[in-house]
């Protein structure tokens, strides 16, 4: 342990984690977290006990309830969202999907959806497909790929004609950390609904949905939630909103009373009209864990954690790789829980590094993205790993 | 063990099943199956060695190909489909939602979609969403609801405005079971794209999809095939349409290559065209080991048994329940894995049966729904149940 790690007053809860024994420098737990302990285990006694000995009894005892019961935890511990505007159900796709849908509905007439360049593939692919079959045409804002929406980019975007904005709250390539309730009030003020996607923030940065004025957001549980590969998402409605919002796929779960199985569909009061089928038990189970570590630490002492190891992956960086540019903001303020390095060389660095049992991610163009889960990464493993590139960029480069 | 079960081939296996050591009789397997004694251990070891030792390198590995190797495995054990045509992932009714989506945009210029008012609820209730926002109209099917969609029924449906018909194998409440490559032929007759329901007969009833000529077919993993409450469902699209086929929700691992992140979304070649978002790894694990089961004895070899357990709970209810009527096709060539018995008190009956640890399901109008999920249901089990119903029965008619 270097002494930063005896001074974090979180390091304890590394020993928590499955793996973390062994020697591997793990730098991608913003893709997919590392399982706790008690996951595993949680699971097998899901199987034998809960779904094996209650059957087909469990929906009516617990399971029905979940997507709400699992998204209000998600609300209180991690978003700053008062219970009843969160569910969990399908993937974060499907959830931008029918939020966007949502979104589109809530504004008839206007003719755009503003979307940033460097936005994730999926985001940007799902409001593609919304504005094609809906009508909209897309407006582009063409952002730094080092840095992200500011609220000049966007009040040069929005208009009248926007019916809505998709936005990420963490960029996924520089770890830029939007200003929420500026850039939320910017779009508010044109008229326009925003959709906030929290996919690489969520367990790792706090919130304030509720008193930013948030109006959609949708985020993923198997990056800081460390739900498992797969993990279904979750999807955030303001109360305001409530009542108003449609989306498409209109399911039994969705429906007023699922059980009823009702002539025709009529949506379901609150938050459960997004849902659409049968929610995925098995696949919830994992991220409740990681929401009860983090519950007890507190979001604030995981930010804080989170912006000390970003700090020294920067700091080791400019010590040891003074020939890598950084692609992540400078301002702790500005960078979500990771931290992106360019050079010319890092695809292939990045393939020599897993070879060596240092798992970091690669991203066009050209960078080293190191994902610093804040409970389970020690500031020695973020020292180890850049050792090894510095090693691997050496013999890269002769 | 009455006669039956000593006879029965496949007794055995009901002993791989979590549970079946207890005095539970469980009649509701095609809501949701039992878990496989090895499940438990499967989940544990995927998320303590798979997940958490491989981490964000499993994908690379194996997790990425899931959905096609699982749709496959399913396709070639249980549909009759040639590889290549059947992916995982998303719940039915999303699944359900893009088939539906992909057949309409199929057929642009038709005007109608033609569905059972019997249809599962989430059936009906997605084919009314795709209809209203597509611009056409619903044509409905009366159906009696302890039968199911005949030819003639059919032929009185389609004609030259149907863009799609949507139908399911097996009733969910009557256990019907459809005529599929004649009535898909009906439809094919008239232009129409077919949407198969499987739900309700995959791993219970044996089918030759590429044989009958299907286009699309949506099917449930909980119910028979075992994979845990809430598992992802898989669609099947014939290798004639893949081209073609067309689905609104654009994520990323539908698109040509998903770690490419590029600028535009392209849609794979191939099945994969109807997945959006990341695979549902955790939730696609149990139902693997009912698939191995299901292999290593044969759809032919479960159909046996399954039309046996039907026909021992429609001899033994004439026998020791004549005040029911039989809601089930009596021919067991037209008849699913379930058997519905009506009495005007099923209602009260079924509260008072689940009190007693006997577990069927309740389904309007006052049927009792007897699930036996062939593999891991005794003939005994049935016999205990149904003299169960007429102590319940004959408690609530003094």
């Amino acid at each position: 342990m270097t002494d930063l790690d005896a001074d974090d007053p979180l390091a304890h809860l590394r020993d928590h984690f499955v793996g973390t024994d062994s020697d591997l420098v793990y730098l991608d737990g913003n893709s997919l977290g590392r399982p706790l302990r008690v996951t595993g285990e949680r699971l097998r006694a899901f199987v034998e006990q809960e779904w094996g000995g209650r059957l087909i009894r469990g929906w009516d005892e617990s399971w029905f309830l979940m997507p709400e019961v699992v998204g209000d935890e998600i609300g209180r511990v991690c978003l700053g969202a008062a219970p009843g505007q969160t569910v969990v159900g399908d993937s974060t796709t499907v959830l931008l999907y029918k939020a966007m849908r949502a979104a589109v509905a809530l504004r008839p007439g206007r003719t755009e959806i503003v979307v940033d360049r460097d936005n994730f593939p999926t985001d940007r692919y799902v409001a593609d497909g919304v504005a094609r079959e809906c009508g909209l045409t897309l407006r582009w804002i063409d952002v730094d790929t080092s840095a992200g929406v500011t609220a000049e980019l966007l009040a040069e975007a929005v208009g009248e004609q926007t019916a809505l904005v998709v936005l990420s709250h963490v960029a996924y390539r520089s770890a830029w950390l939007a200003d929420v309730p500026a850039l939320t009030q910017l779009a508010h003020d044109a008229g326009a609904v925003v959709l906030w996607d929290l996919s690489h923030s969520v367990g790792s940065v706090p919130m304030a949905l509720d008193a930013w004025d948030v109006d959609l957001a949708v985020g993923c549980t198997y990056k800081y939630l460390n739900g498992g590969p797969g993990a279904p998402a979750f999807v955030y409605v303001a109360e305001r909103l409530l009542d108003e919002v449609t989306q498409p796929v209109q399911g039994w779960m969705g429906a007023t009373d699922p059980f009823l199985m009702g002539p025709t569909y009529a949506p379901a009061g609150g938050v459960r009209r997004m849902l659409s089928g049968t929610p995925p038990v098995v696949g919830m189970l994992g991220l409740q864990d990681m929401l009860a570590l983090i519950d007890e630490v507190g979001m604030d002492a995981v930010r804080a954690k989170s912006v000390a190891l970003t700090e020294h992956a920067i700091a080791t960086s400019a010590d040891l790789l003074p020939d890598t540019t950084l692609a992540s903001p400078r301002d702790a303020e500005r960078r979500g829980g990771h931290v992106t390095i360019n050079h010319p060389l890092m695809r292939e660095a990045t393939a020599e590094l897993w070879r060596r049992d240092v798992i970091p991610d690669y991203r066009d163009p050209h960078g080293l993205r190191l994902g610093l889960s804040p409970l389970s990464t020690s500031f020695a493993e973020v020292t180890r790993g850049l050792e090894t590139v510095r090693e691997v960029l050496d013999g890269l480069t002769p």
